[in-house]
């Protein structure tokens, strides 16, 4: 009915098969959703997911409207009982319930403020748009979750996976000069060990990211060891989890170059973009054959084109 | 030939007899805006006017088109005869005559600045897009009126009427913490009345509305006399007309809470949205069976398809 | 392949033909563009560039998304190899290349800064589009240049040219408040020598345009002379190129009005909007009937039609 987490997909493979099938043949299903709408709600800006998504609807047949609320909207109170005295100016209860009436279904894209892990965690913008909006709704990134980033992602690996052996998939903290969110990494590992692959985590002491969501993983503090063998690196900067939203000093070293791949000859790297260009990651690995970041790019298209479907 | 205030409908009751066939049947007349081009152009925020007056056009076949001028655009001027050295960046007469040629109709919102009861009253906004765009134009609520709104609000009544006798219908004046423009109140009144109904508006001391949108109405100060044996309870608030755009300091009293309704057990209670919750009208009436206010949201879409069809 | 200049067009007089056409017939060739869809990314707002080629497309059947880059997208780093540990959030680069995957088409909006001469003429927005999108770039107004718009201001004289004698155009400068960019000048003048008319510049001394584009017309300083016996005076801004992006002081009498077109009876104005009403031209010729400027406006839609028909 929604999709905003894995636990929300029942077969992980059928949904991958879908979504490679509609990459074959996107317009093959333009009649399913004829006369739908959806609505892509922005709290925060978007570029890819935004596109994609579009288009994946389009591809469908169904019409798709973006209304950039943080922008063309207005201040939205989240407290349940609130006193709306002060600055904001609707009840996401209110908002919520009037849009579930104008669209067939939802999407909805809210950032963490990364200043509480447990108002953060809470997930309450996504969470009151499900209660209230009466209609299905995809989550196109939430305070701790990224979900059509990971199913792209899944699909990318699909894609590119050895055919004789299982991948070694290693998620590579990177450095920043912002604090990040923790969704596209926390989604990455519960998509990745969902989906049955192996998972090794590595990242600076104090990035540990909450267990929730790497259960299953081996977490690894030295780089050189984790990356050795590596079928897939996926790299992504992301702020303390424990010392919440904070940024440690850390050693440029964690940069992922060729230097670092010397023992991962057929390594492919990953990036869910945008990238700091020689912070994250150096030229040489983006601009190489490496590179997936514009492959997984494409494949937000008929990762979102397969929700989607799932859901009409 | 435009739509702007309720002297622009010939038959009210056809028209909300219209509206309600279209929420019956909404892609019934999809052929009617085939290759036609509605923009919608709105010089402040909106949420419902622009979702519904969207998918209105579109279950009409029409293309609509969003233009946030406010900032996407630039700033216009207004006087005739200006001389445009200043910050206005291109006359209201051109910009209107160009959209007037991208589109079969236009739309627009344009709020009052509230700062002098002349130049909100001039109208000088939507009254130059009609004079210079050539083609329809709707009001998605101008300096003094909110049409599409009022129509919504005709079409809830007409559908939760009591069978057997005439409808109380009461306007009541409620807090804010802003000091809010009068289209929506002005509107509701002069719709109410020309639809027939009788209508009693209730406020302080010092609120009084313009008596050209009031006349006809019984005015009350005393608010439970006011409510007593209400059928609807429209809440809203709007600043003084008189100590233009003032906002005195009010009793918090005049917040709609079930206690105000025990003389009026049958009372359904509106309002137009974004509503400030336990400020203007309390949770309890929000979120229990009297609350309208989901109803008429979702009635602007049937309200603005019915104009437009009507246009067309 | 791409659409950024008068070099890009193989036969002038063809594409103003096909314009025509078009005109004539907007929705003839609705199929053309079925299932394709265009992209259009704005560094800068827009009011007519955005809807005309929006329309544009539409009446060729595509989809065009609209995507306000500036307001709705993050900052893009320009310079290879950089370090991108500032404010810059993704490079152009792999913008360009991920806005190609979701697109058929793309058209871009980018202003310049007039900061540095170098900088500016170097187009390093359009270039990286059209390096890295991997799809057929249409410029919406570059750095030095605005095709489309010219294409239009051609479209234009070609309906409204004298039948007996070859039209006598004038590039006359005019006063702004603001340092404007030479695109729109630039643009015209090349297009109309490589359409084989004769071409006057008239500016103050000190607002030399880049010879690059004039080439081929005749400038004066004396305005009086310029006008005389004009059929076309195509008023338009822009800072000096030499002093470069600066404005000078100047005189208001480069203002335009009837007065100055006392020997010139026939005289048809141009000017491509937003103008600065009685700043760059009197309201007494922008009302009345030697203004053109609501044809070019219009013409705006079938002069990127032609253009994006013959790019698909």
């Amino acid at each position: 009915m929604h999709f905003t987490k894995v636990e929300d997909v029942h077969d992980i493979a059928a949904l991958i098969a879908d979504a490679r099938q509609l990459k074959a043949a996107p317009l093959a299903h333009q009649n399913i959703g004829k006369d739908r709408n959806i609505g892509l709600i922005f709290l925060n800006p978007s570029l890819r997911t935004r596109l994609s998504t579009q288009r994946a609807a389009q591809n469908l047949g169904m019409r798709a409207t973006v209304l950039n609320y943080d922008k063309e909207g207005w201040a939205l109170e989240m407290e349940d009982g609130a006193i709306m005295n002060g600055t904001t100016v609707e009840h996401i209860k209110d908002a919520a319930a009037v849009m579930g009436q104008y669209f067939d279904m939802l999407a909805v894209r809210a950032f963490p403020k990364l200043q509480s892990m447990e108002e953060d965690s809470a997930e309450t913008i996504i969470r009151q748009f499900i209660k209230y909006a009466g209609v299905p709704v995809i989550s196109l990134e939430s305070a701790t979750r990224h979900p059509l980033q990971s199913l792209a992602d899944m699909l990318t690996i699909d894609e590119h996976k050895p055919l004789a052996k299982k991948p070694k998939i290693v998620l590579s903290w990177a450095p920043h000069v912002k604090a990040l969110p923790h969704a596209v990494a926390n989604s990455f590992a519960e998509w990745t060990l969902a989906a049955g692959h192996e998972l090794v985590i590595t990242h600076p002491e104090g990035y540990e990211l909450d267990t929730r969501f790497t259960k299953g993983a081996t977490i690894l503090h030295d780089h050189e060891e984790a990356l050795e063998n590596a079928d897939f690196v996926y790299v992504k900067n992301w702020s303390s989890f424990k010392a919440y939203g904070q940024v440690h000093n850390t050693d440029e070293s964690w940069m992922l170059t060729e230097k670092h791949l010397l023992d991962a000859p057929n390594a492919k790297v990953m990036h869910c973009l945008p990238v700091r260009r020689n912070v994250e990651l150096s030229d040489e690995i983006l601009d190489g054959d490496r590179s997936l970041v514009q492959m997984q790019a494409y494949n937000r298209i008929f990762a979102a084109q397969a929700v989607i479907k799932s859901l009409l």
